[in-house]
């Protein structure tokens, strides 16, 4: 199969195998890949729809092909699909397992990455996985579980002062190493548009997809899928995405209506405070193109999502909370409907107890 | 469906859904369940083998149909059954979700529990998916982390000086709650058998079963799982059970032995810490009638285990490294056949570092 990196900026174009770029070498822009998709069943995972994605882990150790649990609420058929029971803890998996079965191709031995949440977690396995060293990058105020798993699963946790620190050194590191970059990259969008082969096989597809929304990655993976399966004629519709914010940061609520929403702390939602998110356009631009929304939520609410989500059986984080937050708030405009809402983190990794004040 | 207590021990019969026992009124033995199984599917989760198992749970959060990851390792085929992801971690939610369905139907609202481990947790959180309250008993000993992801889950936490006065505690409190009882109850071990439906749908039956054993539940489910496919003519042979015990406490291997065997300290497997397993004798029959063995590991081994089991990419507890610690002890003896290892519980949890030292 013929795969290129492309930039749709400004036109760069290379072979997938040829050289490793994590950003347009041209004009800096984040980069997409070319390849013609087709209906191909493979065998588990992520391989299970191989012709659908530009490339196939080389390694299976159970992530994709999660659980969805339907529920009728409040007039709404909502499809719960449990990404938190992926082996990470999240639905990062399926993006990292592509990123690193690539590294592994192009026979890079080490892995970095800056993320003190779920991506850090996911690459220090994944890195275990294929065989390569890796070092993640945290702010000092990265939480003692988060550091303590990063560590347990074999990485090399690299300690600096802020989050800007951690991106810089980072950078640092990349000359030399396999840098994961998951907020560029388009291996965690394609990973997560595996998520959208899986819905439509089990359940057609939904009406209107609600998902949390940081550096997007999930947003614009899930409506890639879509795409894909609309553009095969699988199916005729593409669902509205709702992505949701939190208060506290509101980069897609600003870009998308033109003004900011002052609203309580939303701080809990650790996993969507990214203040540049660097696909910003693309992100409004499924919005605008699929008749979507962005809802901003804060911590009372996320704090509540989460108590009625244990009621239904889920343990889930405050960031996955966040998406049945804004289910709630905006439930009156969805009655009838057939709605996925993606839980993307588990709520075993690190313990706290949230009380409503 | 006719389905009845029934006391292998003493002849006790009682209809199931007349009275609660979680051990024979009469003589004081755990019970079993009498029924009549068919092969008839329903559809998810444990509900797939509706007519293997005496109940099915009437709710679904996505317990069971756990992966199984097949790797071929020192010329022997495993098969490793994922079931750290369960919803709250480890495989005793297949049992809890079948006990807390029947304490639901049988009208309880309250469910109380003494364990400081994956059971406590998984009672918590099925508790508040069936709205039963729920008080879980635990030693002052218990790490703080499962304090906290109990507490989290919604259930009420009862601290007592000793493990002896969390099950003293708990007795006083039966009489008007649903006691789980699950080192006693038939639930977890009808539970456990789903694991066995589900590997002979997807891979057929295995050669050998290794399995950790504390009070047992997991070892005499999944072999009366591949009795009952064997009675219903789906199986020709039953698996050979290994069942795996730490130095520091070695009932079945004293019962099945008839001596102790002195090795290093085990303590990092608190699951299968449990001195005086109800159905030792169950244990001992079961490993006596198909050929099996009873393997003994200690600290360092489990540690050697964690990692390996990590480069596979499975997230696991200690107490279910101890399989693979066992499966390295014991692997001349296993070249050529097909092995199925349970991996019971998820190293998400609870972080630690453990380093062999």
């Amino acid at each position: 199969m013929d795969i290129k990196w492309i930039c749709n900026v400004c036109g760069f174009r290379d072979p997938m195998y040829k050289h490793y770029h994590w950003s347009c070498p041209i004009c800096g822009s984040p980069l997409d890949i070319e390849y013609k998709p087709v209906y191909e069943y493979g065998s588990k995972g992520l391989d299970r729809f191989r012709g659908l994605l530009p490339l196939t882990p080389l390694k299976f150790i159970g992530e994709g092909e999660t659980k969805t649990v339907v529920e009728k609420l409040d007039g709404t058929e909502i499809m719960f699909k449990l990404e938190y029971m992926n082996p990470s803890g999240s639905f990062k998996d399926r993006g990292t397992t592509l990123a690193l079965s690539y590294a592994y191709t192009m026979g890079f031995n080490e892995a970095v990455e800056d993320s003190s949440g779920n991506t850090g977690i996911s690459v220090a396995l994944y890195s275990r996985v294929y065989k390569l060293r890796s070092k993640i990058v945290v702010p000092a105020t990265t939480s003692r579980e988060k550091k303590c798993l990063i560590k347990m699963l074999g990485a090399e946790l690299i300690e600096v002062p802020t989050r800007g620190d951690a991106s810089n050194y980072v950078l640092s590191l990349a000359s030399k190493a396999f840098y994961v970059a998951h907020t560029w990259s388009p291996f965690y969008i394609y990973g997560a548009s595996s998520i959208s082969f899986e819905i439509y096989e089990d359940y057609g597809e939904p009406d209107v997809v609600i998902l949390p929304v940081g550096s997007g990655g999930l947003l614009l993976g899930v409506m890639k899928g879509f795409e894909i399966l609309n553009s095969l004629g699988k199916i005729l519709k593409i669902p509205r995405p709702i992505a949701v914010e939190g208060y506290s940061i509101q980069p897609v609520f600003k870009t998308v209506k033109g003004y900011e929403e002052k609203g309580e702390d939303s701080s809990l939602a650790e996993g969507i405070m990214v203040p540049n998110p660097p696909r910003l356009n693309e992100i409004k631009n499924y919005i605008d193109r699929y008749g979507g929304d962005i809802i901003l939520v804060g911590n009372s609410e996320i704090i509540k999502a989460l108590e009625e989500l244990l009621e239904l059986g889920f343990v889930v984080e405050p960031t996955s909370a966040t998406v049945y937050a804004a289910f709630k708030k905006y439930k009156d405009k969805l009655k009838g409907l057939k709605v996925l809402m993606v839980l993307t983190g588990s709520g075993l990794k690190i313990c706290k107890e949230y009380r409503v004040s």
